[in-house]
């Protein structure tokens, strides 16, 4: 197909049986001001549900070389409003973000956090999470709210069913995502704009292929793996991840919805996907839970109450080389607004380091080394 | 007498009377790392209660040229407890702030936050708000607890009467507070450890004279007017730090305590006073009330949801040159950390640039033009 959004993949691994995996890549976004945006991958993409990467600064981002962010179309939608964020300049002048930013459709948060929903063939309706008004989604209306808010990545709207599954709810919500995504594709969005496909398909190999197989004929500039890490084991999330990676075309970014931890990112790197987002750096950060070279540290703890040293000696960032963790804790436990932004500098710090850590050992030929490596000493859960 | 910390006087404007008023000046403390702090007078010192001026970190306060904060003795006696502050290399190291820090007593808090508390002439037994524990405060241990911090100004331990008071309260409150000014002296400190005392006297104008004399010819490096802003008029406020500032030596530092408002700031540097604190500019950035050239903005208001103007056009802060009001609005609405941070960054870049203009305004003859042309502009309430 020909797709604005170029992918030139500069470093490919392939398994015992040959299959292609890890890579190193190179998004190229055609950009909404005339300038391109270049995204190496695999990437790790900071969330700003509400315009905002919590307690981060643009510039705080910026210096830690977070290259896309991630928008959340359900809650811009509902506070302050797509039209008003398009009036304001769209997204990223709102929020003084100059990279590119990957919009959800709004889907997964309509069924997650939204009250009773109520879902057809026609679209969702549901009860914002703020002051309980009705509200119906559409995978018309999804497009037209991404399209105001002007993002660089638009997901198209899909149905994820809740884990547990039965493989008849799993196919129902996988027919619905295909006609919706051609409904989506159907609404046309600003020129600068890329749109990417979700597959869906549960926990069941043979509706994955069936999905993958439905999702990645349509013309769409990217593919995701939906409908993983919603309450199914790391274990079963990252065998499922493994087996539909392939399945999506190896000439086209793919991206692991809402994944997730540390070793799962690696092991989605290892599976051969590209992108990840996740609230659990930024949420982590504010709950005190900190990720380092060494493991979790968990800053609340007493512990830490008169230890000068850094939090994570090995990082580079702001948090790690001027203050203490006796600092740390005590930001913590007194409630202090910088706590959460140190934590999360921290923590997005980590992420994005791994995922550097991640392109040098697959470009330099050693990323199976560098895989034990970081189980032997990060204190991550190996599974498979 | 001989002090270690040096006060020059660069400039001083006298009024009808006479009065020596007005003054741009030079404070020179010892510092404790063998580097000396030069700080130029009238100054804000915002306040950093908990080892953290709430929302900004050190680079923040550094990069809006603020040059000495406060710290707030009872709160880090709670919390962490300054023998662990001062085991951390003392605040300083530990809040990582390289500039100067003035401590308060504890006095204040005590009376005005702690839970019940009891008063006698060896000092104040009060219950921690944190946690309702007992705890017992005198002029000895508040010294201790400075000296642990290793704060580069130790406020003498006070008692404020509160207000109203009648003339026997406030003169019962003076008494004490010149016994326990000298108990406080006679307890050692660190060698760049200045201290100040403080005047009380209500708002009655021979207590304040005779306070004034007695606290005076204690041997202090620096003098501070306290019991004021503390429930009485704006107007009364300023007319006694108006009366009080000419009974305080000439050649030393005047510090006004918890004072105050804009206005309230320039009356006390047209009272010839050189040094302020409130928590006024960071707590109300918090509410979403700030501070601009042209007046007070209540963010909150519905009128600026679609206002792409920036805060304050004549602020050169990155909230008014990075942000519009639309977006800061939605921050405060949605709840996002980034609000307060960016809130508490533009109150406190004003409250600096004010002090800075009457500093250049001083310098350059033309304060009482600037006083005219600040009450037309800023929207100010002008009493007197």
């Amino acid at each position: 197909m020909n797709s604005l959004l170029k992918f030139e993949i500069e470093k490919q691994t392939f398994d015992a049986q040959g299959v292609a995996r890890a890579r190193v890549g190179r998004i190229t976004l055609p950009g909404s001001l005339g300038r391109e945006h270049e995204v190496e991958t695999p990437i790790f993409m900071p969330v700003g549900t509400q315009g905002t990467v919590k307690a981060m600064s643009p510039g705080d981002l910026e210096g830690m070389n977070a290259r896309i962010i991630l928008g959340n179309t359900y809650h811009l939608y509902l506070r302050p409003g797509h039209a008003r964020v398009e009036r304001l300049g769209e997204l990223h002048r709102f929020m003084n973000w100059k990279g590119p930013i990957l919009t959800d459709s709004g889907g997964f948060q309509v069924f997650s956090l939204a009250g009773l929903n109520q879902i057809d063939d026609e679209g969702v309706t549901f009860q914002s999470h703020i002051d309980g008004s009705k509200h119906r989604f559409t995978p018309e209306l999804s497009m037209e709210i991404q399209r105001g808010l002007g993002s660089d990545i638009v997901m198209a709207f899909d149905q994820c069913p809740p884990y547990p599954a039965t493989p008849e709810q799993v196919r129902a919500a996988m027919s619905r995502t295909v006609r919706w995504a051609e409904r989506g594709l159907a609404v046309p969005l600003k020129p600068h704009q890329m749109r990417f496909g979700i597959v869906q398909g549960g926990l069941y190999e043979d509706l994955r292929v069936e999905s993958a197989r439905d999702i990645c004929a349509m013309p769409f500039d990217g593919f995701a793996i939906g409908g993983l890490s919603i309450g199914e084991s790391p274990d079963l999330m990252q065998k499922m991840a493994r087996f539909t990676a392939p399945l999506l075309p190896v000439s086209r970014p793919r991206y692991l919805m809402g994944v997730g931890r540390p070793e799962d990112l690696v092991e989605g790197v290892r599976a051969g996907v590209d992108m990840f987002d996740c609230v659990m750096p930024t949420r982590n950060a504010r709950n005190g839970t900190l990720f380092t070279s060494r493991g979790k540290v968990n800053i609340k703890n007493a512990r830490y109450a008169d230890d000068p040293g850094p939090l994570d000696p090995e990082c580079p960032c702001e948090t790690c080389t001027q203050y203490s963790r006796a600092y740390l804790r005590h930001l913590h436990v007194a409630g202090e607004a910088l706590s959460a932004r140190l934590n999360t500098l921290h923590n997005l710090t980590y992420y994005l380091r791994l995922m550097e850590q991640m392109r040098a050992a697959i470009r330099e030929n050693r990323f199976d080394d560098w895989v034990e490596s970081f189980y032997t000493v990060s204190n991550a859960q190996r599974y498979q």
